[in-house]
């Protein structure tokens, strides 16, 4: 059973560096991703569309419909109400460099900027299929894209009812941020699901077929999913069971936080500085749920402190106005479908103290990120605390992140791991007991 | 700042052996839970309701609606489709002992039997709402019951959006497992909030108050939130702003489980006994999300098994008839409102080798209870991995429990803390090294 096709043709050109917002993000503009920043993660070649083709881009509405629908683009844009909304997209991979470094996964090493937000301009996907009207026992929507792959199509489905469900946000987009599609991005046509991990946002969307049970496309079967911890990627290869269990489809995002002040690699000189250090970072919730705190320690989890948050999201929902052609009117609405930025000053005394510096954000539903990975075999929704370590040089501190995104080497884990510390320990590999030698584990 | 009344006023009179199903939960009969035994969780003296009153008690549907309404349960009865759901409601508190043990909260200390499932039968608290035409700027619902206490009359709030949201599935309800609602369970009429915290179904419900705000009530501000873990006890009485701070009060229940058998105290004789020994327990999400899995470890964590997992409330999906006086029909929803069992056969030779049974669950849309607790002021939402210590004793195998509930004494959390152990370190205050005596945090 082969999965190599994630290594085969992932994409992911954007590093943490270029990812991040240069400046800091108290402002929309850093909250918004250029498309040409944007994150790329397709499976094959990318479908190609002529400038003068994308009006008449045919798409379907069939399965379990009363009224089987075939749209043009054109049609799209004129028959239905248009909207925009500010969305972050993550991928399901963002951060499983981490779980690569405890275990190699089947998945392509992102770092932890396998994210981007965009206002997305199109159309309420409900507005579309209530028009076809599902018959009873629709309880699916499956999606395939225009991308011919080893497999066939590139396809998935999520629930009918989410998709019926304003509150879930579900469109189908033909612009970011005010510019038609980008190839890369699903030109012209894609649709966009708030709050879940990317992959179920079909790209080059040719066809929603409704349906009384999950997709069976290959993809949607054999990707996306967090398999137990404890199926081995043998196991997952010779038992396909494992692949047929819908419980193991991953939706919604979990709540996740990284550091992104101080950077990989950062200098402090301790001599001649400013008493504090603004430390910073991004924090997203899943499925609409609001991150509700950011919490830093400096001792390893024993205690923490309370970040200040900002969200650019809330910007956008005091207007009702007219943006790209779309209407945006977030009054109505109660989800957070974006990222957010946190930051903390922290003394530069307690910092030169410190080991390391840790992050953990909680959601509005008491979602909390463990200290524990939950490694599986895809690689998928790494969420643990994320840690940044702080190498002391004389009157230097350095900070070092996990590890560095795709093939590039350098962080703490690749560090630890090659000096025979034991990464699943819940302890980051360190020895414990002042310099001793005893293994957390017995 | 008084928060005394939760300990004065507690009632939590049913323990963990009289709550648990005594047979295995494999059926429907287990999984309800009769009146008499349902938990019972008020803030002072019940409200007393005569038979012959019940059909005209009065409530009010008032703030900023366009049709204002006061309507009798008669009417309520009479004007509007009934339906019929199966519930469970857990406290906030449950497992607050736990936490109590790390560090006093202000909350009854409540074991992990703090949780109950009924058939609640009434209307959808939405189509009450919507006959009273909310205005624009309306978003939030205030519920007040009519039990009297010594800061006001009982109320808290939740959001207008998710009251008007079917998938959400939010009641007024008048009867319980077919019977009418008994006094302590809200006589004559309650409100009941599926997959969030009991605080927020008000009994003997007078008022739904339609507003802007969050509720002003006393029992909003100052119960059911989870203050950041730093907020000490001295803290949050000296400065209210936490308190008033709306990210952190609490709604979805988070992600949660818990062993029953073995029970606290339970022997297991290594002689002449069966292979095997079948660990089983319960386990519940939040918001409606299903949970996915439960994975049990008997090495720390290091490792962890797949439980089985059997949803008696998927029994009452395929049905669409009348029940104690309402349809009961769940075909069209898609979210988990009831609490689940799980089961894992284990051998007996590797309990005998094991220090101890952790279990944790995860979520359809990924949450997972952690390892390391999160102690908060009030106590409330505590779910790290439940773990039940197993002592040897020659020939036999006696298990503990982290506590007992209420004010009973034992439970492996009193032991640990008596003999010096430190129960904040992420590791159950173990010491480590076998046999060594170096303390895990530095």
């Amino acid at each position: 059973m082969a999965h190599s096709f994630e290594d085969m043709f992932g994409r992911a050109v954007n590093l943490m560096a270029a990812r991040m917002p240069p400046t800091p993000p108290e402002t929309v503009d850093s909250f918004l991703t250029s498309p040409g920043l944007f994150y790329v993660r397709n499976h094959g070649p990318v479908p190609q569309v002529r400038e003068d083709e994308i009006q008449d881009w045919e798409f379907s509405i069939e399965g379990l419909v009363e009224n089987p629908m075939t749209l043009t683009l054109r049609q799209l844009m004129s028959e239905y109400e248009q909207v925009t909304y500010p969305i972050t997209l993550v991928c399901a991979g963002n951060r499983r460099k981490e779980q690569n470094q405890v275990r190699k996964s089947k998945g392509f090493s992102w770092g932890a900027a396998g994210l981007s937000t965009a206002l997305f301009t199109g159309v309420v996907m409900s507005d579309v299929i209530r028009r076809a009207r599902p018959l009873r026992g629709a309880r699916y929507v499956c999606m395939e894209g225009a991308d011919k792959l080893p497999n066939g199509f590139y396809g998935t489905s999520v629930k009918l009812n989410w998709a019926m469900d304003d509150n879930k946000g579900i469109m189908l987009a033909y612009k970011m941020n005010g510019e038609m599609l980008r190839p890369d991005h699903g030109k012209p046509l894609r649709a966009v699901v708030p709050g879940q991990i990317g992959g179920r946002s079909v790209k080059w969307l040719k066809k929603l077929i409704i349906t009384n049970a999950p997709s069976d496309n290959w993809y949607h079967i054999y990707d996306n999913r967090v398999l137990p911890t404890m199926v081995s990627p043998d196991e997952s290869a010779n038992n396909p069971r494992w692949w047929y269990d819908e419980r193991y489809a991953i939706y919604d995002l979990n709540v996740n936080s990284a550091i992104t002040y101080p950077a990989h690699g950062e200098r402090l000189s301790l001599i001649g500085l400013p008493e504090n250090y603004r430390i910073k970072g991004y924090a997203y919730g899943g499925g609409g749920r609001r991150v509700s705190r950011v919490e830093i320690s400096l001792d390893k989890g024993r205690t923490w402190q309370l970040s200040d948050i900002n969200y650019p999201e809330d910007l956008y929902r005091g207007v009702n106005q007219q943006l790209y052609g779309g209407q945006l009117d977030m009054s109505w609405r109660e989800s957070c479908f974006c990222w957010c930025f946190w930051s903390l000053s922290i003394k530069v005394s307690e910092l030169k103290e410190a080991d390391d510096i840790l992050v953990r954000a909680m959601d509005e539903a008491m979602n909390i990120q463990p200290r524990d990975m939950y490694w599986s075999v895809l690689g998928m929704m790494n969420n643990p605390w994320f840690r940044v370590a702080i190498i002391k040089d004389g009157n230097l501190l350095q900070f070092e992140h996990p590890t560095q995104p795709a093939l590039i080497p350098g962080g703490w884990m690749e560090r630890v791991k090659s000096a025979g510390g034991d990464l699943t320990n819940g302890h980051w590999g360190e020895q414990f007991g002042g310099g001793g030698s005893a293994p957390i584990e017995r």
